[in-house]
């Protein structure tokens, strides 16, 4: 079975293709010539039965991404279901399954069968778990543990898996250079750096970069080149560390659109407002277009408690300057696993940043939301006001619970409405 | 008495400027130079007697204004005194009284004498609601009503006021050829614009502007030139209605410093993220480099119970490209009066928009917060990431329901924590 990427480049057209052209308001010609291209992924695996498929990249309507899943500390699966349905019911496009608990092959399949939108995993934290469990160490993983994992996650239908295929030793060399504060904070990336330091050996997954070609283009697996070495603090960003597994990203990009798989390549990060624009003009540049797939970028460090907003900030223009896919980070990030309603929060924040770049970048739709929202504004038509809400559950209480259920204002101006009053005297003139 | 502006003039530097240098890391002579020029404003009217000084504009620390008040639906004074003491507790650099409940005199003086922070007060409000309650109707004020009311905030120590001198009758012209869709949405705008249909009159802050400035001067007002023509809606953005206020502002700059009274000017607003940055530029450029204070801009209309987030996205870029004094926007914007708890949220995302944009303007101190709170993390060391944070109370709370006190990690990573990690790994080799 061909690859979407395979189908559009022999002229077909699918029916993914098909759905994402109608969800997108564009012509399914106009996606089939960019999943070719590569500059949009439909991340939809064979095996995801039960999936509406959906486009990621040049065009289309910025995505979001809820990461959920167990930990050592939280390992049961029930209220990870409950995250996915929560994730899902206040508009997530995806869902990462993050789980390093207590039965990661269940909860995987669980999520998987259970989800319409979507899905992601990380193969290497499974790797690491049972390596761990089973050898005793992390560094004591093969190379073929590692393959017989992803194998196993692209068999199970997980539509994109994140692999971080570019932190070669060369990238370590250079990041031991810059003299970071936060060296590696990326999970996948510090088992790797770990397993690479110890055994003194080239990360398998570049120097097996052919190999894990070869399953995802049996499953039509997207690869999501994850970005290990992602700066975690403002001061380590953009550095040369960075940027060398981004160049290597680049290459690895080429040599799986040559063999016809889809890829998303992963961003930073924390980030000073001010290099965000340049970090996503780089991506799109040498990674040749190919759809980015940002986490933050947080706009400062010291806002525990408030990062999702940290990073709606740093989203915001990092989907105007380029970035197609926002993983959302919720109020929870660096200090707790989240709550089903740090997932709500974190997913609300992440679509309004998602929104207010798909305004900038004049996708079919979304200024009309706005214009729909303000008409009913002028009007005070509060039934419509609420409808139009991106979470009218929340809109409707916070009017609710402080206003009369038949003001024609509100209790901020009451009888001073500014609107009430330019009606008047506008209308008589 | 001289006012900050005629005193630096002179050469002279005063206690608040020793206060604002001592505060910002900066020498007095530099304050005292920028306050000459107008680009710096330091709000503290005579009157205002337990006040802190601080500074607003060019190369100082972005502030935060808090905006309460009571309103006809929540007449009473009590709960923003308390608003008052949870703004300042959270960190809001101002407070704005726009109270239009009861007795509109009581709370404002009650306000400024409780506040160590400036104290902006709007008196068309006032004006507004005494005029309905004694002529009958906001047509029916009289001029001299107005600067009255002027008179009476200026010499209860209100240290900044918020007057929409250039809403012109060719500005509203303007307007109407426009077509906008929300037309006016400040309440002292549409307050004016409907004296002024009504009346067939030009605009009082306007014609009276040199009896105001007489006024200002005497108590040392800063004059907080408001957009009544702001969009409020994405919508109508940047059109000629707003910029022909805007280019009024300007003359009037020129007009107050002329005499010696410092000034703000305000802005926007709703507006897309990428018309964000050139307004902020056409303000510095045609104000003459006047500290611009801006509400927002919110980045979408749709997302009511979320406008603190809407705001924090468009303020850090605004404050970025040149804002410099940000008015917080609540959760129940558009929808009720903030609770003390909006209050509280309002403050809190407005200060991190404040804070990324501080980074990035390279003001002294802002930086090495984000430095000290990276190397704590790298330590895994706890207290200190709580006492750094910028809500440690919440990033207390938030961490403590969901894991073990004495936890070396956090409950997301757990055991499979990338600091963790990566300290061991890079330490071995």
């Amino acid at each position: 079975m061909a690859t979407q990427m395979q189908a559009a480049r022999d002229g077909k057209i699918t029916d993914a293709m098909k759905i994402v052209a109608e969800k997108e308001h564009q012509t399914a010609e106009s996606i089939r010539e960019r999943v070719a291209r590569g500059t949009v992924a439909i991340c939809a695996n064979v095996n995801h039965k039960n999936l509406v498929p959906a486009g990621v990249g040049e065009g289309l309507r910025v995505k979001v991404n809820a990461n959920i899943g167990t930990s050592s500390a939280f390992p049961d699966i029930e209220p990870e279901l409950k995250k996915l349905d929560e994730a899902v019911r206040s508009g997530a496009d995806a869902v990462m399954d993050l789980s390093t608990g207590d039965d990661i092959d269940e909860s995987r399949r669980q999520i998987i069968d259970h989800s319409p939108v979507m899905i992601g995993t990380v193969p290497i934290y499974q790797a690491t778990v049972d390596a761990i469990k089973e050898r005793g160490a992390v560094v004591d993983m093969t190379e073929d543990d590692i393959l017989r994992t992803i194998e196993k996650h692209a068999k199970d239908g997980s539509d994109f898996l994140t692999m971080h295929c570019g932190l070669t030793r060369a990238a370590i060399e250079r990041l031991r250079r810059e003299g970071r504060i936060m060296d590696v904070v990326s999970r996948g990336g510090s088992f790797i750096t770990g397993w690479m330091l110890h055994n003194e050996k080239e990360n398998p997954f570049f120097s097996r970069f052919d190999d894990i070609l070869d399953i995802c283009e049996k499953y039509d697996v997207t690869i999501s080149l994850g970005d290990g070495l992602r700066p975690g603090c403002l001061a380590d960003a953009t550095d040369r560390a960075q940027i060398t597994e981004l160049l290597t990203l680049g290459d690895l990009t080429q040599r799986a659109w040559e063999r016809g798989v889809q890829v998303m390549v992963e961003g930073p990060g924390h980030m000073p407002f001010d290099q965000i624009a340049t970090n996503m003009k780089l991506e799109k540049s040498v990674c040749h277009g190919a759809p980015f797939y940002v986490l933050g970028p947080l706009v400062t460090d010291i806002a525990p408690g408030y990062d999702h907003i940290t990073a709606a900030i740093g989203g915001t223009l990092a989907a105007v300057s380029g970035a197609d896919f926002l993983c959302y980070v919720t109020p929870a990030e660096h200090l707790a696993l989240p709550t089903i309603e740090d997932v709500h929060d974190g997913v609300m924040a992440s679509r309004i940043a998602a929104h207010a770049a798909d305004i900038v970048r004049k996708v079919p739709g979304a200024m009309e939301q706005d214009i729909a929202m303000a008409k009913a504004r002028k009007r005070l038509d509060w039934p419509e006001q609420m409808r139009l809400a991106i979470d009218p559950e929340l809109a409707k209480k916070k009017r609710g619970a402080r206003n009369d259920e038949d003001a024609e204002a509100c209790s901020m101006c009451g009888d001073y409405c500014a609107v009430k009053i330019v009606n008047k005297y506008m209308d008589e003139k």
